[in-house]
């Protein structure tokens, strides 16, 4: 008998039919034995209404008050899919976030879980209950109500699964797993099977949308063991082979992991690229740059400071494209306050990067990456390197032939 | 300066502008000087999708679970409303049942409130807050949430005004006060200015719906002044004009109102009649007729015991209509036992009630209101009397007859 954590996504719970196979999974589980806590989000397209109304009172809405609004989306699903469980002869008990309590900071919209009582959570599992707890909700020390944020579902499960210290916590979702690359753009795609923490991490960092960063974090900070698999298939699938299908997030680097070297390529289009040109390179300097930036809380990602010329360099960065406008308006401040030269922005780069643990120990790694973009005739604008993955700005326009040609180079296909 | 408590129903909430005409209606409350608490229910509808999605799971469905579904529908609510107040650019904080707290017992669907705590809503009063308070909903002691049964905002907004001290309740809803009948059986109908408690109670228990009956016996118990006025007028009219709008429930007998003998005529056609024929005549037969029908929680309204003939008597009692079948049976369990020669029934019955605190004091009340009923050769089946009130039971046929004979016979059009 092991404790599991399952998450199902807004899809999986878009209907009474759906909700009706989510409880026929979960009976599936807990008949064979399992302790079983669910954490639903809220039906799909139940938060936007909800955010829409309340822009129609609020174009920017308070956030406080939007919070309390949009966490009715995941009560509904707890006590929808608690009554599906009882319908089936199951005992199933539902808690909001407040009830459990999961604690959280008091940043409305985007709050950060502090800490999860497990009391109630136990209880009710030895009195042979499935726990049905409310994803993306938390409640401030002085019982506000608030939410994690887009995908802050993947995170509640995941930190509930860390305070239970559940054997696994399965994540259930519209795909059926991490892909070497998106299939979309690479039909040879392939899934992997396992991946480690910290390449799940760069993953999702560089756009790959299958878990919100901050439940990956929290995966690795609690060594949740954490498993991306459809909710798309039979619910009554035999549960050993459900048990292994999907990608199994794991923290160790076993000898069949050594072997690949990269285990994905990561792209991302949302990028725009910011050059004050000529700025004199006095100590300091990034952090005058910088500094108004994170100021207006614009999210900088690749930094580049090239080598010195006379005293002068050039200093590059990247934005979201939907802060360029923004980002464009301050650094026309920090240009004259620094006497720089000039200022030039591009809108039209992407981000491609190869992400893999391997990396740390093989060498040759970035140059195989630089010679196959290379041969394809397409322009590196910046590179930016970690210990486990690389990063190159390109042109948008080359973005799916670099993908192609990387996840060829690294015979990803190949497994 | 004075602190008054709006309750608004869910046709006043029921979409982004009406929600709007609320927030401009409470703005000018808040800016004549007054501290408000507002109490919302559910946008109209939502109640229902609610109940609808967690029927579509269980027939029945699981009344824990369904309070957790249900009262979300105010929560949508006050955060909307606070949100609306704040695009005024006036100070408003949201709270559910669980926050205030708002404690009740567990009798999920239909919980009583059993105390509210005042500190928080006292000190966002201080500050100058409006505070929006979730009706229909309350918490456990082991905190979880409850709801007070269908029309409980009402009750929620007479309690929060009774712990708060308010001066006043204003109850806006889609009608724009008590009448003393349906205006639509009779539309020489007049508003009540005024109204007493107890009258209020009766017309309430006797089928007016404009209060809940909870709502009304919680004013009384904690002699709330309870004023029910519209909220179709438009928002920006005079304060002076709007605060004089409406039926006031009072709970001082004025002279004024002395001189009303009876306020107004209330009517059920809910209803049905059960006889059972030739009982024996000894004591504890009541309570061997009854006892059975409350043990299936069963309510009975007017009961009916005859002189004794020969030691044999019959016994009436009515109940709701859509009760009538489940007491059937339970009667042919009774009848047996105690050897009774004959059960009757009779589904075509319909209550009138003349109301009216002034009774207590006039003599001859019953018989202007027989003579009437018999002027229109209207045959009377059932009498019940109190202090306050006297009902008949007549054939439902003759039900608007007998309402339209009673007010022009009280002159309840002249007011």
């Amino acid at each position: 008998m092991s404790l599991i954590v399952h998450k199902y996504g807004g899809t999986s719970m878009g209907s009474i039919e759906r909700i009706k196979n989510v409880a026929a999974r979960v009976a599936k589980w807990y008949e064979a034995g399992h302790q079983l806590v669910v954490v639903p989000s809220a039906m799909s397209g139940e938060t936007n209404r909800l955010i829409g109304l309340a822009k129609e009172l609020m174009p920017q809405p308070d956030p406080r008050e939007l919070d309390v609004i949009a966490a009715t989306g995941e009560q509904v699903s707890v006590g929808l899919l608690a009554m599906a469980l009882k319908a089936r002869g199951i005992k199933a008990k539902s808690y909001c976030g407040w009830q459990v309590p999961i604690m959280s900071d008091d940043a409305f919209t985007k709050a950060r879980i502090t800490s999860i009582d497990d009391k109630k959570i136990r209880k009710d599992l030895d009195d042979g209950y499935v726990v049905i707890v409310a994803g993306f909700q938390g409640v401030t020390d002085d019982g506000q109500i608030t939410t994690l944020g887009r995908g802050g579902s993947d995170t509640s499960a995941v930190a509930v699964a860390a305070a239970l210290k559940a054997e696994e916590c399965l994540i259930y979702t519209d795909v059926d797993g991490v892909y070497t690359t998106d299939p979309r753009v690479v039909p040879e795609a392939r899934r992997l099977t396992k991946i480690t923490f910290e390449e799940m991490l760069e993953m999702a960092s560089l756009g790959s949308k299958v878990l919100q960063i901050r439940s990956v974090e929290f995966a690795g900070k609690y060594r949740v063991k954490t498993r991306v698999l459809s909710s798309l298939t039979d619910p009554h699938m035999p549960l050993s082979d459900e048990a292994i299908s999907g990608t199994l997030i794991t923290f160790e680097e076993d000898e069949q992991m050594e072997q690949a070297v990269v285990s994905g390529i990561a792209f991302s289009r949302d990028e725009a690229k910011i050059t004050l040109v000529g700025v004199p390179d006095k100590p300091g300097i990034a952090y005058q740059i910088l500094g108004p930036i994170a100021d207006a809380n614009i999210d900088v990602d690749v930094i580049i400071q090239n080598t010195s010329t006379n005293g002068f360099t050039d200093f590059s960065f990247t934005v979201s494209r939907n802060e360029y406008a923004k980002a464009m308006d301050v650094i026309a401040g920090v240009k004259s306050r620094l006497n720089a030269k000039e200022v030039t922005g591009d809108t039209k780069v992407a981000k491609v990067s190869i992400v893999g643990i391997g990396m740390k120990s093989h060498v040759g790694v970035a140059s195989t990456m630089f010679r196959s973009l290379s041969e394809e005739g397409i322009n590196i604008q910046m590179i930016s390197t970690s210990e486990i993955k690389t990063s190159v700005v390109i042109e948008d326009k080359y973005m799916e032939l670099a993908v192609r040609a990387l996840h060829k180079a690294f015979e990803l296909e190949q497994g």
